[in-house]
């Protein structure tokens, strides 16, 4: 059985989604794309042997499409994601699942509604060896019992459009879903600290940011995002345990020995770090549904990411810890 | 376009081959396959939706089979792809092409009657990343030029029917294959150092040994090969180069820290460290396939490695150099 | 010229810098010691070719004393530091200067009124080449602005007399020091920020705990502190700056390779990864007084230090953040 | 009691022990040197407070001079050393003891005739502690029984009176006398294999090349000997037990991440690489000296290390392997 599926936008992510689906995941084709910039979609629509649609609805609705990918605006996710709840089709939605928990708490609504669950949230560092590495040693007592954690989110240089909230929307995201899912937790509170911005920043953009996240259990978990460091992509995390520690550095196999250095490459962006990661993401998420079966990450998992990180973009308009209030976790969702 | 693939020999790798053909690789499907134990070979069969034949013959003339995959016992491999070329049918035949040069270059013979491609040798870390970014840093001039290089070959633990000559014409016949691909050059001489044996090595068997292979252009490589060093799997190279020096070790991402110590693993088999390796050969000899194309290592680089690895058993005997003559190498590949 | 050294305390530091000072440091004999531990002392003095005196004050005003070590407890430094300044002795006398930093300002005070300086402290990290290739790429531009750091200091075990105040004023007093070194500023507020105790800490210990540490500038220092790892001494550095990042982590040139696992040793305790750190401070801190100068980390420094382990105390039992307030630095430290 | 030396010869590495014996080592001051240049040893003698003499024999027969340090050209060694003996004064000569097997058989001659060592030879390396780490793993059965090793010696580049026997007896000599030290056992045969020479090499000299050393147990080290490599200093060795490995790189504590590359830095040349060595070689020299003990590595160590540099230097010119023919070891040296 082969899943159609239709993608909705169609910029980087969504592009590089429609190329794995249609080319590198078995088990499934790309049957209709949409994206408002008309040229790009019809473009990216012919490489895969789609059909452009008029409409994130026209693809959702589409009688040959089977399942849909969301990586359009996050702004426009909820809407999306109900829509393909009350079209019955399993969705797989990038980050964020809404932009507010308001939003993510109708989704959750919507899909418990249905009684049983369509949604998969795009938390694709689930799905890289490296961090099931890390989940393994701290599932299994390799490092006793896992109490804090440090991580660091760094990116080389981003877009004047990038604003100081973004990186708690955009970037700590990742490691606030790390966090709940390594430590299997939920996040109690937030604290941005205050720091120093680099030179190299936009004025605007507070850069770098140091968060910590308190978690359920009394344990922390400091988190530096920097996402003007100008060297690399670099995605690092240790988890201290109480009879060891478990880290996760850039994958690498080669040394390259010149002019008195001994060097390893740091990965230039996220496509390098985790371009083979999204494939398994997609490859398991499309085995899933021909099984029948939906699973990774959750519309609760989403619904907790963005509550954490419009807890930590008020913390750092406040300069004060802020604590998170979460609804109560339905059965569905257990 | 899906390649209906026949697969002869269901041993491990061939097991795995039909996995990987059946489930993971984009555009295939396994249809037939061959065993001399038949058990087995329903059994796999049954995993694939594929058919048990009587014979590899019958694979190999099964209407239903657009190419093949061998894997059976090396001896019966040259047999087998004479079959294959007379089928015309491509084939991706697991190392050794044949066990004697003599028998590569009655194949290679019929494949140029054929006056095209229809071969493909398992030389399989061409397809590692690894790998690819030291053939790269050669390539490239990133190093200089290319001088020497020294290769590390080592198993845990071989089973009994594990003799000397095989750490050649089974084990070091990778790193001859990768030292040609990666110097673009042929071995003319190749030595092997008699060397003190492990004492946890079978009586009857030389382990570890030192190989050197010299190249055309004058460089050397020095392998050693140790299938008995109880650790781990263990595949290393470091090329020297006239300006800096590339290096590949066992790819890793993760640190354990306990006991005093830093650890990071070493992979335990092959089919840890090249699983996915194997994945990308395949992938990529499906994608050629379905483009009408047959690329990888040819059937001459089978040859010239059968003929490298045939001179290494016999200084392994003589304990003296001995040269390499190759046939002229014919345009169909140049 | 040699220096004649008395040394006041003979626990285990005290008695490693007799050793030291006597058999190792080029320029120095040790003439006299002092322990409450009579025996103890007598023991040591032997080693050394010294005499056991009565008292540490008998030590300081002994006419064969040039030069003074102080290694007793904490709460007995200032009095002793006072006394050297008052026989006109240099000093060395190991964190602390002083318990509170009320008895730092009144050491500072007789200093200053000597109009030159006696002290040195013994923060041994300054001396470590680590360190010094962190400060260096930190002072050259090697890594552009330096905006933050995130420091780790781990030890195996601590006996049953250790505290959570001790883990600010005997452990993270030395990342306080690092901290002002690397960024040539004063830290003006330090939280302690609340999380999971491990298990197999002491049950009236806090342990690990995370402090941060913000400086005049702007920048944050991460401080980790963990002193019941299990594993190991892990002191380790990271300074992020505004194009590049500088790391310190355990000193290693060998790997083991057993058992499935790459390995680095991780130091055992501190002696083993500040031994030679030490014996450099020391070697020092001799030469410079045998050309009549006292340099290395001032009373000043001290203070500081103390002023912020102080401060770092108050908001462990506050869980708030505690600004430091500092006197105006005399122009003796400038 | 201080020890009196006489350095002869003040040339780079003559003048950084004058600087180490007189103002780095406890217990040593250096009295008298000569060198033919006799400038610079007026300036050498005039740093460390020494007369500079009107010879070699001069300074051996000074009075005022204890013990000798032999840091002159090579080809003078052997005399000088037999004076030493003469004189009844403990010596330590760099490498070579001599630069032919017949003059050091001359000098363990003389020496064995006085009934005791005299004589230290300058293989420092055996102070080093990442290779005494490397010994003691194959000594404590760490890894099984070693069985074989790969070393790596490379400079940057080399001034052009190198010639290629001195890649031999000038560098390669410290991997034969580290293959003796490790295995305990001598060196039966050498083999140098010709390859292909780097094009920054002077026209005169084949650079790289790579040597195997035969040990009397049956063990075999592999050799690469390259002294242009243009990066910086690496010397490098991993001995291969029968269950487990032990390597040995350059040390590091620190890497700098910049401009997509984690970096460690190679060492410049081998005063950076093992500056803290040889400090380490006279502190003990000297110690031993003051206890009345001559230790370290033996005149035999140095006939053996310099009768299978011969041999390399006679398979360099043949191209076959050459065996090592000892005569029996005195007493004296067991
Ligand atoms: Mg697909
Ligand atoms: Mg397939
Ligand atoms: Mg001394
Ligand atoms: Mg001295």
């Amino acid at each position: 059985m082969t899943i159609k599926v239709g993608v909705i936008g169609t910029g980087n992510i969504g592009a590089d989604h429609v190329t794995r689906l249609s080319s590198q995941v078995v088990g499934s084709t790309v049957t209709a794309v949409f994206d408002v910039d008309t040229a790009r979609a019809e473009q990216v629509a012919a490489s895969a042997g789609a059909v452009a649609r008029g409409s994130a609805l026209e693809v959702i609705d589409d009688p040959g499409v089977d399942a849909v990918v969301i990586a359009s605006p996050g702004d426009l996710h909820a809407e999306q994601v109900l829509a393909c709840i009350a079209a019955q089709k399993p969705v797989l939605c990038e980050k964020p699942l809404a932009t507010t928990a308001t939003d993510c708490l109708k989704v959750i609504e919507a899909e418990v509604a249905t009684g049983r669950r369509w949604i998969q949230v795009g938390f694709m560092r689930r799905y890289d060896p490296g961090y099931k590495v890390v989940k393994d040693a701290v599932d299994d007592g390799t490092i006793g019992e896992a109490l804090l954690a440090h991580m660091i989110h760094r990116n080389a240089v981003v877009p004047d459009s990038f604003t100081s909230p973004m990186a708690m929307t955009d970037s700590v995201v990742h490691e606030i879903d790390v966090t709940r899912w390594l430590f299997g937790q939920e996040i109690v509170r937030t604290t941005v600290v205050p720091t120093k911005p680099s030179p190299l920043a936009a004025a605007h953009v507070r850069d770098p940011q140091i968060v910590l996240l308190e978690l359920a259990g009394g344990g922390v978990v400091t988190v530096e995002v920097f996402v003007n460091c100008q060297y690399g992509y670099d995605v690092r995390c240790e988890v201290v345990g109480s009879t060891g520690v478990v880290t996760l550095d850039n994958p690498s196999a080669n040394v390259l020995v010149r002019h008195g250095r001994r060097a390893q490459t740091v990965p230039a962006d996220w496509r390098v770090r985790f371009g083979a990661t999204y494939l398994t993401e997609l490859q398991e998420w499309i085995t899933g549904l021909r099984s029948g079966v939906v699973g990774g990450p959750s519309a609760w998992d989403g619904y907790a990411a963005t509550a954490v990180a419009e807890c930590a973009v008020a913390s750092l308009d406040s300069g004060a810890p802020v604590p998170v209030g979460l609804v109560e976790r339905p059965g569905l969702y257990v």
